[in-house]
């Protein structure tokens, strides 16, 4: 049994206002000639097909093209779940109705579980597609007294383990945050106040947990519970990171080899730092200018106007930092964690600025289960 | 060969604000419940399914249950087209892997027809479902020359004369204004100017056109060029039609017999009339006062909060007009007209209030495009 892992597509997503859109179709391309090189039996893709609840056109019809490619064309069986970015009623819409095809999606969170047989040409292997849920959702769906992140997986995984696979390996296909794993700053927290993050020691048991939601390819705990990471950089602080897939292959008692297959893109996304003058020469010769760019100028002159000077060499310049200028650069790192803070945060910073008092703790928990209840709602409609 | 043909869902529809989710939810378990009794081996239904190009979450899982109980639990064929009021990259999502389960969607307009022979337990009929497409679509898809919906819906037609059906008849699916057809106040135009309305004699040669996009049931030319109107009242100026869906038997020849199935309101929409203290009364033994009003109070003096004792007895009213107090009737006349008049007179009115001239013939000319494309992209985005 051999499958492709991969997740966070994020299909339809900006970067600094730039349509992402021909990136994505050019290194979704890439993932289909993976699939057709390696042979594979099986795409899982764990969550956050979309970056949002209502995707453009574009990017509905996208995904469209590439599911009809790998299922329909090649007859390679596709497996999706819902992330914590999905519109969970609107990405399963009728997929009861192609499941025959080899298609499966699943959306919403029900308390039936469907486990999927994979038929593979060198061993079968059983995938459970858990899409994201969060505790209030679960604790609804099956009626239970989960409060935490963790307890709502274990509530889900049980289901898993108790599920007679017949002696076939068992996949787990889940998008969470996993205690441990490295962020990057284009996830959307899945919670605020920490109550999100669940010990990979739950996965442990399974053969192999295909995960999504962090950006950077990863693992956690042992070697087959793992990321595979978004199919491209979606924030400039993953501009060392290495785009991939995995491909992940099972014997049939369940042992899982990994391997990463890199993506490229078709346009990089980095940060160049130095004085105009200096990089606006370098550009000259730069292969990759068309990449997507941070700049950080370090000039520390006034200069008219920089961007379109920049422009004109790197047409794809997204973000302009003056650094140069910064009277004090402890500032700016200030700010930039500041916007890592999240909603809690500023909302505590906010209160203490109007109120003249800090937020009680009895007040912050008012205000998580109110920010929690505001993504859930946000998911849902 | 015997379908339902049915059209103009619009699953999420307001009502004055009031959702109707769950009246529609009560209305297409009748559709479900008509196509078992009637045995039929498809149904049909001719666009509209949502009423908007993103539909409310709740929406998408209605419509998902409704097909599932047809599709896959009951084994009855679905073919839907997308209307004007649907998102077709949405609708048409993953359509060709649901083909095979017996669920076919229509989604967005391409050069090549789909043909859909349906197995019937007395004979076979094909199916071609046409999505709704305004002529700009048509001239880039087909690349061709028309400019008008009726031209746009022959150069459609053609693919389907040409198709050799091996003997079997044809069955047109379209969302469409026929000329002469009878509007309701709940369609959105499909264009304005009145370009928009082709003659129904374009789909006499068919054995039969399940048409939607009139709200009200009714045919134009011939009884097999027909619209089943939609499934619930869906404006006040519907108040006196009689909701149905058509049943459609076919011979092996082609000739269509005719017979309209009626759907029962969870609540009806209606018009009522009178001095407060009478509707009042009378509504103590009215047993529909559950229904969905709107009130025409006759009284001629000033009365506090009518619309609080209305609704202490009539729970339902959604829109109260104090025709009593109208010292022009003329005048409320001329407001139902202005609302129905549309965009162009609007904008038209507002032009030579604003520049004191009335717009030239250009100049409506190219609001009449203008306003076309802006309904386009709508469509699309």
């Amino acid at each position: 049994m051999k499958f492709i892992h991969t997740s966070d597509w994020h299909i339809g997503r900006q970067l600094h206002n730039q349509s992402l859109l021909e990136d994505q179709r050019h290194v979704l391309a890439q993932i289909v000639e993976l699939a057709v090189t390696h042979d594979v039996d099986a795409v899982i893709i764990a969550g956050d097909i979309y970056d949002r609840s209502v995707p453009p056109a574009n990017a509905v019809a996208l995904l469209d093209e590439v599911v009809n490619r790998l299922v329909n064309e090649l007859k390679i069986p596709v497996i999706m779940i819902a992330g914590n970015h999905d519109g969970h009623e609107r990405l399963g819409f009728a997929s009861r109705q192609m499941r025959e095809s080899g298609l499966h999606i699943i959306g919403p969170l029900n308390n039936t579980l469907v486990p999927i047989e994979i038929v593979g040409k060198s061993g079968n292997a059983m995938f459970y597609g858990l899409p994201y849920a969060d505790p209030a959702t679960v604790r609804h769906v099956f009626d239970s007294e989960v409060n935490t992140h963790e307890q709502a997986m274990v509530q889900l995984l049980e289901q898993v383990s108790e599920h007679d696979s017949q002696g076939l390996p068992k996949v787990v296909i889940s998008h969470c945050f996993l205690d441990g794993g490295s962020e990057s700053e284009s996830e959307r927290p899945l919670s605020i106040g920490g109550a999100d993050k669940i010990s990979s020691t739950v996965f442990t048991p399974f053969s192999y947990a295909a995960l999504g939601h962090l950006h950077g390819p990863q693992y956690k705990g042992e070697e087959h519970v793992r990321y595979s990471g978004s199919i491209l950089k979606y924030s400039f602080s993953e501009q060392h990171q290495n785009k991939s897939v995995t491909l992940v292959e099972l014997t049939p008692e369940g042992v899982a080899s990994i391997e990463l297959l890199p993506l490229s893109a078709m346009r990089d996304v980095r940060i160049i730092e130095g004085e105009l003058d200096a990089l606006l020469e370098a550009g000259k010769t730069d292969l990759q200018r068309e990449d997507y760019l941070m700049v950080r100028l370090l000039d520390k002159k006034a200069i008219l106007d920089p961007m379109g000077k920049l422009r004109a060499v790197y047409p794809n310049v997204l973000h302009l930092e003056r650094t140069g200028l910064m009277a004090n650069n402890s500032q700016l790192a200030i700010g930039r964690d500041h916007i890592k803070k999240g909603e809690l945060d500023m909302f505590t910073d906010f209160f203490s600025q109007v109120s003249g008092e800090p937020m009680s703790e009895e007040q912050q928990a008012v205000m998580v289960n109110a920010i929690d209840e505001l993504h859930r709602v946000e998911r849902t409609s």
